[in-house]
Order: structure tokens, then sequence, then C-alpha cells
């Protein structure tokens, strides 16, 4: 079963969508299989880090600034090719495991839209395959 | 159905492959579930992103570049760790939703082979599982 | 079906755990179909890279270390924000075909369980869907 949700994203930022995909597994009826969580845009990403600390997201959000900083060599003409970096570094989708009928995640793992070319208009889809 | 694709990758660069993933997908005969295309190769991989301007591709194996330079440090006897580090930076798979027989991708996305050890001759698989 | 594996990491590494992957998809009989190796923890990954020349693993640690080297305006208490960034840099799962029975990888390519923040008692999952 595939579902899709929108979001709004006003800034370059991880916004936690842990609880779509819940709400996406359980509507799906499956006990146990394996759900994609995926981002069908080219500047944004998926993935799965840490939900307790807001200030890792922060210290992420720099530390992928760092690696990945605009450049004078830089040719496409948008100026956002930084942003396609990110979101290849990141990934496009997370596969998760469906157990019991629920995500089978870590005490301290959230899954999070990672914007990264700020402010947009976002779609994910999460498919739940399985019995 | 898991199908073999063979590719030449004369330079590093990336490769679309989003037609042969097209072609995997209609030839399964499924119309709803999971796609995944695997890369057997350690120095390169598979990522989706940007079709339209192919500056974009080329400014994103310079940030690559960038991120992952040659180091004197390096012991691996080949020469070729950056390739290896690329490779695990951007991912040896991509897992996608297939719906109503096809690859559910934006507007703007297509999957890409990203040779970062030429030239060679590679190969990658697509698997495609659902109803 | 889903296996659960637990791991000690004395020190940053990346521990190969294809063995373990090999086992668990053994034990589900499935011959045809897709595994996904999901790791619980928010300062670890899991990759699939080179296992023949154990200085590629150096190399990669060190080439990591350098794309995303600690900071001081990171924020986070415990201090850890780099183990995060890795692991998000590397992917929290890796989804693999299944063929014949067995994992569908390359020549030079394993499985690898990867610790940014030791030492750790860990585990991870092997969960496989197919027929």
């Amino acid at each position: 079963m595939i579902t899709e949700f929108t979001l709004s994203t006003p800034k370059e930022n991880f916004y936690n969508i842990t609880s779509q995909v819940r709400q996406a597994i359980t509507a799906s009826n499956i006990k146990e299989g394996m759900a994609v969580i995926f981002c069908p845009h080219t500047t944004a990403g998926i993935t799965i880090n840490e939900n307790a600390d807001p200030d890792v997201v922060h210290d992420m959000l720099l530390g992928l600034a760092k690696a990945y900083p605009d450049r004078a060599e830089f040719r496409h003409g948008e100026g956002n090719s930084v942003a396609h970096l990110k979101a290849t570094a990141v990934g496009s989708s997370v596969t998760m495991i469906v157990a019991d009928g629920k995500p089978l995640l870590g005490t301290w793992q959230s899954v999070w839209f990672c914007e990264f070319d700020p402010p947009r208009n976002r779609k994910f889809y999460v498919n739940v395959v399985g019995a």
C-alpha cells in the first residue's frame, strides 16, 4: 500500500516524519515486512537519526554544509548544487523493517525528511510490503 | 524477477540507467511493489538525482572529489581508496516504489550508475517484488 | 523472517557481518527476494564495500574522519555529533537482492557494520522477504 504525505519546509532543516510513517504502516495492516520511505525531489532526502536532542540535527546540518560547501566552479544555473550533493549524500529513501505491525526502530531513532533547498511544498511516499 | 544489465564506463561519471530500470519493471509485470537497483562493485554506486541539467552531475562529481580527496596517508595499494569512499558515500543500491507498473519517480529524478574508478565494464541488477 | 544479531565494537571500525547475513538468508528458506540489513543505532551504520584488503577500511575511516571532523560549533552535549554525521553519510541500512537462496554480492563485496561511537554492545536485524 502506497501512501502519499505532504509537508511544508520553511527552512533548511530535518523534519521528523516518524508519526506519518507509523500511520501508513498501521493503515496497511501489514504485520511483518518492509517499508520504503521515498522522497521524489532532487534537493531533499530521507534519513534515520537521533530524535531526542535537537542539537544533533543542528550539528548534522552544519557538518554537511562544511563537507559540501558552495564552490565558484559549480556550473548549475539554479545555484543549488550544494542541495543536490547533500540529497545524494543522505539518500532519497530509507528502507525499514516492519515487525508486529510497527516500524522496527531503535530507541533513539526517528525518520527525517531532510530539506536542503527551502522553502518548498514537498511530498514523500510510504510503501509497505509483506503480510 | 531479477534482471542483469551491463554498461561500459569510459570515465568517472554518472550514467543514466532509468530506461533500463523502467524496462525491468515492465518485464516483471508487477504493478505495485518495490524495486532494488543493486551495484555489485566496490568502487561504483547507485543514486537518484536530477536528470535535466548535466551541470548538476558535473557539480556533484566536483563536490564529491573535494569532500573525499586522495590523501598521502591512504594505504590501499591499488590507489583507488577515493573511489571506495565515494561508493560508500553514495551507496551501492537504491530502493524504489513501483506504482501502476512503473517506477514512482519525481519529475526531475533519474536513476544513475555512479562510476568512480574508470574505465570498466560494469553490471547492475534490478529486482522487482510485489504483485 | 526477521533475525536479530548482536556484536561488540571495541573501537571505531567496520565489522564484517556477511556471514550473519548469509546465515539469516539461508534460515529464511527464501530463494528469491530482498533482504534488508538494519542498524537500530544512531551513531553506527551499515555499508557494502571491499572485503579483501583491510587497508580499504583503514582508508575509508580516515576519509570519513576528514570529511566530517569535530567542530567547536557543534552543540550536542554528548560530544559525538561526528558519529551521527557519519551514520547518516553511510546510512542505517542496506537493501540487497536474494538469488538462489543467497545474497547477490559482487566478488569483492562484503556487508559491514560501521561503528562510529565505540565501545558498544550493538545489534542489527536482517529481514528477508520473497518466496
